[in-house]
Parts: C-alpha cells; sequence; structure tokens
C-alpha cells in the first residue's frame, strides 16, 4: 500500500487527539477541519492546562498566528511537554520574520524539536532569519525560493520543513517531494493554511505510533488538501461555497481517491 | 398548547438577549445559532462588563471550553450579578473532570446555583467527580451511565441537567425527559454542542418571565437543535453542507414542525 | 467614471493590507470577507506588534466589540501608530453606550482622528453621549434619528460617519449619502456589520494614496455590501445559506454590477 493511503487510513482509524494552540482567527474552521478528516481537536491554551495536555494529547499544534500573551506563555511549555512524553508536535510561524514577539519566540520554540514545521515561504525564510517575512500572512516569496533554506533547516533541527504554495515542498534531511493539486481559491479561504498544520499535526499522531514515517505523514496531509482543493473547485467557484465543498471534501475522500487526485514527486 | 411549541414561540416572540462567556472555538456559530433561534446573542467577556450585562441580559451562557484567566476573572462575577438580578443562568461544564484548572472553577461556579447544566455524560460525570472527563471536549461514558449521577446532581444543586448524546437526557429532581433525533453528523460539526448550551439559556431567559417551566425550556432547546439536525440530514451528507442545512432549518421550523420531527418522552 | 467604482476597483488593483483589531466573535468572517473583496487581513493583537504593524499595514480597524484589556491596551497605540504613518483607521464602537470599559476607550481613540466610524444609530448616539446604546450590538434607535448627532461628531471629529441599518447613512462635515439596497438577512449573519467597518478600512486604504476621496470610500464599502446583500437574498431565504451566498457574491460582483444594484443618493 502507497504510504500517503496508509498514513490516511491511520487516521480515520485512530482518530488521533490533536490539542492546538492557535490563533484568534481560525479556531473553528481548524476544529471543523480536524473533525472532518477524522481526528479530534482540542484548543486548550491556559499555561497550566495546556501544559498536561500536550502530554496526553496525540499531537499538538503550535501556530504563533495572532496569539495572546498568555497563549505565548503556554507555548514553550507544552512543546516541552509533548517531547517529554514523546509526542509530536508542529511549529506554524505565522508571519515570523515580519514580527518581533513572534519570531523570538518561534526561535526558543525551535529548540525543543518540532516534528515538522509548515509554513509559507516567506515565513520559513523567516524563521531562518532570511526575509523580512511577507504581509501577515501573506507570502512575498516563491516556494521554490525557499528550498535550500528549509533543507538547512530540516538538517539543523531534526525536523520535516513543509512550504506551502501552488506545489507544496516537504522537505527532510534527505528527502524532498512536491505535491501539486489543489485550487487557486484555497488562499482566499482563511484558515487553510492554518488547519493544515492542525492536519499535519493529526498525520503525525496516527502515523508514528503506526509505525509510519515522519516524513509521509507530512506528504499525506498536504496531499489531501490538495485533493480537496481540487474537488471543491470542481463544484464551486467563489469562496464562500468553496468553503463549505472543501469541508465536504475532506470528510468524503478516501485515501485512494486522495492519491488519484493529485502528483506527488520525490526528487 | 404543547409546552415545547410554548417556550419556543415565546422565543421567537421576546427575543430575548443572551449574554455569553464562552470559549474561542465556538463565539461565532454559537452566536449565528441564537440569531437563527430568534434570539439576540451578546459576547461580554471582561470582568467589569460582565457582571454589568449579566444582570441586564435575558439569560447568561458561562462555557467552560479553552478560556483565557481573564474570562475565568469573569465567570463567577457574571454568574452571581445574574442570581442577584434574578436571570437564569447555564453552566456548560467542557472537559471538565479532564483538566484542572477548570474543574475547580466548574465547582465553585456551581454554587450560584446555575437554572441548568448541559454537557456531554464524561462532562456530567466530570462535574460531579466521578469520570476522568472524556477526551477534550469527547465523551467517553454513555449517556445512560450518567443518569444516576445527573440525578443526583439535579437534586443537590436545585438545577436541570442536561446530558447530550444519540438520545438526550433532561433530569429535574423529579423528572427524566428523553428527547431523540438529530444525526450523526452533528458532532462533526464544532460547536453544535456549545451552541445547545447557549440555546438553553435563550428558552430559559423567554420562558421564566412567560411563567412557563424550566424544565420545559431546557427540554424544547433540545428538541428544536434534534429537529434541525433531521431535517439538515435529509439534505447534507457531509459536515460542511451539513453546517449550513442545519442552521437554516434552526431558523425556518415552526414550533410546531419540531415537535413533529423530534420523540420527546417522559419516563 | 463612478466614483464608487473608482474605488472598488482601486480594491482589487493594490490589494490593501488591513491590521484588524477585532472583536472574538467575528475574526474569521471578517477575514473571509476581506479576502473576498480583494483585500488582506491580518489580526494582530498584542500591543508591541500592534504598534508595528498599524504603521506598516495600508489601514487599520479598531473594532470595539468583546475585546480583551490586552487588545484594549494595543488599540491606542496602534491608532497612534496608523495617524503617525498617515494610515487611514477606522473606529467600529461596538455597543458603545451600553458598556462602560468601551465607552471610556472610544472617547479616548476619537482623539486620534480617525478616518471613519461605523456603527448602529445607537453606537452613534452613544459615542456622542446621546444614548444608553441599545442592546448589545443590537440598535434601538433608528437611522435616521441619528442624523444631526453623526453630523455633528462628522464635524467636531473631521471624520467620515456610517450609520448601518436598512438605509445607510454616509455623513461628513458636508455631504450625506444615503445608500439603500441589502436585505432583512444580513443582520441574522453574525459579522455582517463588524465586517463592513473592516471593509471601509479597505477602500481607505486602495483609495486615499489613488487620489480618491474619503467619503466616497466609506460610500464604496456600503454600496459593496448592500449589493451582495441583495444577490444573496434572491439566492438564499435562511441565515446559513445566505452567509454562503454573500461572500460568494462579495467576490463575484463586477463595480459596475454593484452601482447597478443599489440606490446611492446625496441629499
Amino acid at each position: 500500500m502507497n504510504q500517503v493511503t496508509a498514513v490516511l487510513n491511520e487516521v480515520r482509524a485512530s482518530s488521533p487527539l490533536v490539542h492546538c494552540i492557535t490563533n484568534t482567527v481560525v479556531p473553528e474552521i481548524t476544529a471543523n477541519v480536524l473533525l472532518a478528516v477524522g481526528a479530534a481537536p482540542a484548543m486548550i491554551d491556559l499555561p497550566e492546562e495546556a501544559e498536561i495536555f500536550a502530554g496526553v494529547a496525540s499531537a499538538l499544534l503550535i501556530n504563533l498566528g495572532n496569539g495572546s500573551s498568555e497563549q505565548h506563555r503556554a507555548m514553550p511549555l507544552a512543546a516541552a511537554s509533548a517531547v517529554a512524553h514523546d509526542r509530536p508536535w508542529v511549529l506554524d510561524p505565522v508571519a515570523v520574520g515580519a514580527l518581533p514577539v513572534r519570531t523570538r519566540l518561534a526561535r526558543e520554540l525551535l529548540e525543543q524539536t518540532p516534528a515538522a514545521v509548515r509554513g509559507n515561504p516567506s515565513e520559513i525564510l523567516g524563521l531562518a532569519g532570511e526575509s523580512a517575512g511577507g504581509r501577515g500572512v501573506d507570502s512575498t516569496d516563491a516556494v521554490e525560493d525557499a528550498l535550500a533554506t528549509a533543507r538547512g533547516l530540516a538538517s539543523r533541527v531534526g525536523t520535516v520543513v513543509a512550504v506551502s504554495g501552488p506545489v507544496d515542498l516537504i522537505v527532510s534531511a534527505d528527502r524532498t517531494t512536491r505535491v501539486t493539486g489543489g485550487s487557486d481559491l484555497m488562499p482566499l479561504v482563511i484558515g487553510t493554511g492554518c488547519s493544515l498544520g492542525a492536519t499535519v499535526a493529526a498525520c503525525l499522531g496516527a502515523a508514528l505510533p503506526a509505525g509510519l514515517g515522519r516524513h509521509d505523514a507530512v506528504v499525506a496531509a498536504h496531499a489531501l488538501f490538495a485533493a480537496a482543493g481540487t474537488v471543491a473547485a470542481r463544484q464551486a467557484s467563489a469562496p464562500g461555497s468553496f468553503r463549505t465543498a472543501w469541508i465536504d471534501a475532506l470528510y468524503r475522500l478516501t485515501p485512494d481517491e486522495v492519491v488519484g487526485l493529485v502528483t506527488i514527486r520525490d526528487a
């Protein structure tokens, strides 16, 4: 069986509990996406509770988009707790590079060795100190321009780095995968990127205990998102109805259908 | 006229103003649901403002899902203000039992005598100290397993306890009602449970000033939600489109249609 | 070319980056609306980051609906930074007049000379100290009752005051415009008013650098919202599906279609 198919089957079978510390804009869509893909969401931000919960959940997402200082206090505690309890955690460095508080925090969090980092090209460059970080959540850099930086980051930190764009780039120290699919409407629905970070966490939380690979788990999340985007774009041509069709597709697509809808290439 | 019909008519007629202190994931769907059922939502979290507003609104919802410490400071002030001004308030003990900060807070709040408590089985058991509280917002216990605990809680606190599940259980000291209806897709849309707590508050805020019963008000909210779920499931088979159809149904269903779509049994 | 058409074309052409400090209920719909109309949203609330970002973004929205005390600390810093960097900012005085903390804050912020103020009639009266401010976000006053107050406020502060309702009133010191259109379903979708404030900011952020007028920019935002409401009401008759159709219409409508769908009258 294809590794992507195996990961997505495992998500449906094990329903990983994903602890999210995420920004104020996307909690609802993130939770709905996690439910649609077969995972269970739990947003828990209070430092005292987050530290406990990160050790119990299947995986943790830390998204640095617009958060409170209380959430910022919870993040290092939760990341350390996840690591201590051998749970994978994912860093989504929203607008890192462009804004100082979150840039410092992102670099501090990186020392806790996330299982994966997911961002747009400007954010990945910003995390590595090589870009001003785009305009808020928008990237001003192209995906392929972040390739060398992503490789360096993956090697140095020992993580999988995913760079999202029209073609997604998933980079480990010894492997680079490109996922092609999706729709131009996806960036017009807020939270598609942020909920991809959460779905990466879900795939890791399901895959690793089943002996599946970390890199494959990250690829599987991106393949699922792109496939659902491709399907939704056949049904809807504006962002309101696209959003609904896309969540329906995330729920309905079988792992085999996902693999048939996107192009996944190692190089 | 059926008591459920009377309550739902009263919600449409009086448009109760529902003050919600709720978690970071569900404010938007909660507000949209309150508007759809004929109530008026107001989320007010600052301690100083919440204390004032809880004395003015028709009813108050306190939902213990992911909240900030600032919201936690507002909750006891708002509950006390609601009680002092003779306004019903509803406690939704999300993930209580599983997490320490909110468990302590829930038990402290219980002393302010909520008019109703609504949760899933694990949360009701957790509130009573009899369960570890499930996985985040997911219940790991069955509805009927919480029956004796719900009865004890209802008697001891002098409240109505609603236990949500495939069959909802509404329990007062001297009465037990089961509501059957809805759809398996409801738990796949985040906030259907949390907005049910808000709708319980809306029904109480409309029913009590009109001389209708507290138990009937809680039953009416559950009947409306289940009926809308039943209707939405006829129109949609995936959670994105189900969510839209369900909100439309909450808006469109007449009280008589609600009563015709669900089974309500006292026993 | 019509001035409204010119403003809306400029929004699509320049994709203004809109910094929003807004309430806990509406960030997602606000971001989706900004994306649909062609702008780029960025919610940034931390005081240190908000101060920096307000000087970089095309425009700033400050919405006083349910916010944390941390957001309240950020608001004056962001407004001052916007003014210092010659960026337009918009004040949305949600529930001002009805609640004390935000009423004090709104009057303090008014000294930073917003380019526009947008609210319902009760909020505009409340901001001027002439009303108790309605029921939460609901207005208890009629639009035309706020006309004289809006004129006084516009003159005294040197701003454009928009009063939203079935007929929108846009008032500058020397000009009054009425926009007619939309649908009764709009107030049943939470965030349509709050995202109008954000779209006013987007129109100002696009119009002013292009040499277009401030009053016209505010009119254009209201015309676009009303036109999309008119279109959506032809497709949907309940708030769940209306919301989807309305966001689709915001995305699809050309500036010429907008002008054809609403009535805009100066008087």
